[in-house]
């Protein structure tokens, strides 16, 4: 059974990968480009899901399941893997712990004026006069209240923030205070001091916000993105930052990843750059290659219940 | 009756305690020599706890009752004070939040990397190879498990650390998954990823770490003093650094505040300055000034049962 990574993991998890699969014949590239005269003899396909096209799949002849160690599958040719009927499984579940430490530590720095803090110290400055707040008391809304989004709530309500959502159905849930669906949002958005978007890239989500609802929000207010880029129209974002329409945008996703040099959001004042991080840590690839292993235990003996089976129609 | 401040509030604060005391004459100083020509009048006076001498108590012929606005009684002259037999009080209680969120802010903007995403940024540097980690399942040990301490302790288990406590007794506390004494924490040393300490200056607690107890954490641990700076010799911490016995130092408090200009904690590798800044917010002063408030009520009618009485001899 040869299984094909289009990355290369560390050597730790390969040695791991090998010695709980001896009959396996991993080959690891580090990109697609570089596995594709492989393509055609691959069984198995690891994948970090930007990478594969229809004609990759089209040349893959042999492949009987494709594992994606990320969650977003918004660039997989899901058209040429169902023609294919291939199995698709992927690594949602793994994002919610980093995401929603990534999201509040972000409020706190922003609360507790850190970068600031650590430009006074670089110049040796001792200066307490700097407008710090707390997260006690204040009001957060959630874009996206799925698993991601509850786990931000969670935290949130142990600050003893207050805490809205926004989801599909408007229905209560948990650490939620108050839930609202995409169409009644608006009314939140003035009580308002934090805003993160955890949404997905859909036909419904795309470009949804606009230079009037951020004119709603309070002017001290942080937006933070750690969803998908095409949330905004960048000239959205621009706008609200040049009118200074609300406190600052941290952004984490965008529509061209990594968002290329000379991009105005990297000098914009009141936009603040991070390289979509926000699932990143250490603790990532062991977990990813935790799912891929219990599939691959599967795929080699009953092949029932996999985890996180992808419906190829639907997209997730 | 004439009340003296040794500190001038904002513009919101005087009103509203001009307007919520009508009776009450307030004479607002920006620091304690400009107030000293009145002190003889003042009956009572509010102070922020650093500033008063032994001299300015025995001016203070009329003065009943002293309102401190910060925890810290260490500066106090209350060996005057108690042979005056003037009533103290303080703001003890309103340092948790403010303190608690500090310290989760730093914990995870260390293992976010935040400072490095920050310089990146500067740079418009897309890189997300950063040693990221999170504050699941990482191990927390506070010195000093009061209030302070133990409501870090629930924040930290509401992100699932594993939490260990020092407190005079070893004895359970809420949030503690294990508790230890000063004589005892030793043992804990080697498991701690992040080291906190919230310890008060006592005969007690001062110089007691010393360069062999940072020896024994991991290499990479963090310690974080936001309690007083005479917990460690400042010989100590330099040593420390010097041999990256330890990831890294954040320093709120030290035995001389300000930290001094061209002090060598300032551009140590290994340690980070922060301006005394944990307790600091907006919300401090009208904290303060609420128990302020209801306590001058009380002294303007019964006299009893005040809010957070000062024991002169004991100094808590």
């Amino acid at each position: 059974m040869k299984i094909i990574f289009t990355f290369q993991p560390r050597e730790e998890f390969v040695s791991d990968l090998k010695n709980s699969f001896p009959e396996a014949e991993f080959h690891f590239y580090k990109k697609v480009k570089e596995a594709e005269h492989e393509l055609a003899n691959a069984e198995v396909i690891v994948t970090m899901g930007e990478d594969l096209t229809d004609d990759h799949i089209e040349r893959s002849e042999k492949c009987k399941w494709i594992m994606v160690t990320s969650a977003g599958l918004e660039k997989m040719p899901l058209d040429a893997i169902k023609r294919r009927g291939i199995l698709v499984t992927n690594a949602r579940g793994i994002h919610k712990i980093p995401m929603a430490e990534f999201s509040i530590g972000l409020m706190l720095q922003h609360a507790k004026q850190l970068q600031s803090v650590w430009e006074q110290e670089k110049q040796a400055v001792w200066s307490r006069r700097l407008p710090t707040s707390e997260l006690y008391e204040a009001s957060l809304l959630i874009l996206g209240a799925g698993a991601i989004g509850g786990e931000i709530a969670r935290l949130a309500k142990a600050f003893r923030m207050n805490v809205s959502g926004v989801n599909s159905t408007g229905s209560d849930a948990d650490h939620f205070d108050k839930m609202f669906t995409l169409d009644t949002l608006r009314e939140q958005l003035p009580e308002a001091d934090y805003i993160i978007s955890v949404l997905p890239s859909t036909a419904r989500t795309k470009a949804i916000l606009k230079v009037d609802h951020f004119e709603e929000m309070k002017d001290t207010a942080v937006f933070i993105n750690i969803g998908r880029g095409d949330l905004v129209e960048e000239s959205v974002l621009l706008e609200v930052a040049e009118k200074k329409a609300i406190g600052h945008m941290y952004l984490d996703v965008f529509d061209q990843e990594p968002l290329p040099e000379g991009h105005p959001f990297w000098t914009k004042e009141g936009i603040t750059v991070t390289p979509h991080l926000s699932s990143i840590t250490k603790k990532y690839m062991p977990r990813a290659l935790e799912i891929f292993k219990k599939n691959l235990s599967t795929y080699s003996n009953n092949r029932e219940n996999y985890i996180n089976v992808i419906d190829a129609e639907r997209g997730y």
